[in-house]
């Protein structure tokens, strides 16, 4: 076992931990951040943004220089669709890649956009390949667009996203990535993963606050997506456009919030960027998932393909197990988890990123540990269709 | 003089007071709410947004059982163009009230959901009158909806919100109102103003953060709103419906923005709801602007059009006055000012709204007339042309 370097202290208000995929627990000075204001109009504010800016477009590493960052008020589902709406012409066709709730709701925004789109839909949790996109792209030249989700929190899985861009730019198409629940902790870096535009939001892996997303895109791809938004609000090129020229947000910015995210950059670079959240989540995961299969929890995924975001277990198929139940009684212990949303058998997920380390982790194993006792769940193993749902999964 | 009941503290960390139209000076009370964090699934936070949404209806008086309140993330823009797209038919046809920034915002939001609409441009700061509404209306039967601007603060002028509302109403038209800047601090009862649906948001006369908008709306327009929105993260019917049914937003709320917002629903209370609150700033503007006319500077509007949230003030014509540089110096005092926005002549505005009271008004009347001196700047009388465009205005 490694020795942790940092061992985090609980939220000083004495809240649940939040091992959800965001809004996610935050450290003490993010929030402290936000007990001042600012006007949003007012110097200091212009140079908070364009450090922000800067700041997320160097976790790109090398050829970071073509890109531009544009924060774009909203959830993390408003950012996604400002991307889509910005960066797929209203004559262009995409392909969305979907196996879980943000592909479909990727498909469902392109319904609302009128924009002609087509899905693979891989079910609850399989990955889409690359060899499969290479061939719905061979029999489809209309194709203009490839939407990916870099990390599926509905059941946890990381896409293969490097194959999915091979496939993509090897026939010559665009691709348009959703890494909300990755960016940050998982490397995107352009010199690796070729892509035309990214998404992410404040409340993910930089363990900010919710309230803003970001897009990151190619500068090319942001000259060019001038009148292809259907919304004012939501118009990347507009907001990017009005940025560079002001240094201000077109409409009011989230002040507080952004504060709070400065410095939560700061953490993330205190950290070691990318590389050092992502160990730290990945140990997060790797602890917790042992010490739960210790308990005879059982992941939906096999290890190749477990993210360091989130992981979905089988809900035991014990006949005392009842999830609402399981979930108060860990809230009472600190814990606030996450229900799953598998269609085909019961499941619950376990989030893996905010101020958490591995010591917090084990404190969450031992919850599930307690909470099996008072419900009098003999065996957290999960019942034998699960299996048999996991076994069409490769290792 | 009056005596004021509460002497308000500078903000605890020595910031600026922010005389902007929001973001605006907060409760330090309002920004501690943020120090913790939540799960935007749990039961807690469910419970948080509810009592919102009520203590929001409220407002509405005798008849807001006729309505709800749906939160919207974003910007208040977000909210206005949420409202516009969800309650306007795509076959509607819309009269946009507009004497400013934000009536044109509206119809460029039209302009870009495609949706048919004239404009009525009173220029710079003239209202829209109820007679010139049922002319327009008259001569044009095609119009179905109205949408009028309650405070436009690019001049800071109250528009008449109760004639244009009877003339939209004698013509059996409806009408939607943005009273972002106004709704908190003027009365909007549903018993004394018809209308289907109005708009504002977290930031302005309710003292939260900024974050999100909320848009109050008829139930019977919320139900025949399905299938309008061209946006999926601005659906209004949807983001109402999900949240009856589950009690959660769609999409990530910005929680601790929420949270700040309750505790400045509670200072709301407080101060004796929209009628305290609307008096403490009428008293902020009096103090304000009998101070700064003694020293000679001229409003751009007649007394009867003041509104309580924002004054715009002529500039000097002194050729020592540089804006940029009045900007700075007020700022080092403590005063963060906004500038104007009229074509005609230079012009800059001081906000009324936020956490002050008329001693801080002293205190910004005592730094102008402190910064006049450094400037060197002997009188502070606008040019005659501003006087002249004055003049254009009924008393």
């Amino acid at each position: 076992m490694v020795a942790q370097k940092t061992q985090i202290a609980p939220p000083k208000l004495g809240e649940p931990f939040l091992l959800t995929p965001g809004p996610l627990t935050t450290s003490y000075a993010v929030k402290e951040a936000m007990l001042r204001d600012w006007g949003s109009w007012d110097d200091d504010f212009r140079a908070m943004t364009k450090s922000m800016r800067s700041q997320l477009l160097e976790m790109l590493g090398e050829g970071a220089d073509d890109f531009d960052c544009v924060p774009m008020q909203g959830s993390g589902s408003f950012a996604v669709e400002a991307m889509l709406a910005s960066f797929i012409p209203k004559d262009g066709k995409t392909l969305v890649l979907a196996n879980g709730a943000y592909g479909k709701r990727s498909a469902q925004t392109l319904a609302y956009l009128n924009r002609e789109h087509i899905v693979l839909d891989k079910g609850d949790y399989l990955p889409p390949r690359g060899e499969e996109v290479a061939k719905i792209l061979a029999e489809d030249p209309a194709i203009t667009h490839v939407v990916a989700i870099h990390c599926e929190t509905s059941s946890g899985i990381l896409n293969p996203i490097e194959e999915i861009s091979e496939a993509t730019y090897g026939a010559g198409r665009k691709l348009l990535i959703d890494s909300m629940s990755a960016f940050g902790a998982i490397e995107l870096k352009v010199a690796d993963i070729r892509y035309e535009a990214m998404v992410s939001s404040a409340n993910k892996c930089i363990e900010g606050v919710p309230g803003f997303g970001f897009i990151i895109a190619r500068k090319s791809e942001l000259e060019a997506a001038k009148g292809n938004s259907h919304s004012l609000s939501l118009d990347v090129h507009a907001q990017w456009a009005h940025m560079n020229k002001t240094g201000q947000w077109r409409f009011t910015p989230p002040t507080h919030v952004v504060a709070a995210f400065l410095e939560a950059l700061k953490g993330h670079k205190v950290e070691g960027g990318v590389a050092g959240r992502g160990a730290r989540y990945a140990r997060n995961r790797d602890v917790m998932v042992e010490g739960m299969r210790e308990l005879g929890f059982e992941t939906l995924l096999k290890d190749r393909w477990l993210s360091p975001i989130i992981v979905t277990f089988f809900c035991p198929a014990d006949e005392n197990f009842v999830f609402d139940q399981f979930y108060a009684l860990m809230k009472e212990k600190g814990f606030i988890i996450y229900p799953g949303k598998l269609t085909v058998v019961d499941s619950f997920r376990v989030g893996c990123i905010g101020q958490m380390d591995e010591h917090i982790m084990r404190q969450v194993v031992t919850a599930a540990k307690e909470t099996l006792a008072e419900m009098g769940v003999a065996s957290a193993a999960p019942p034998a269709l699960a299996l048999q749902e996991r076994a069409k999964l490769a290792a």
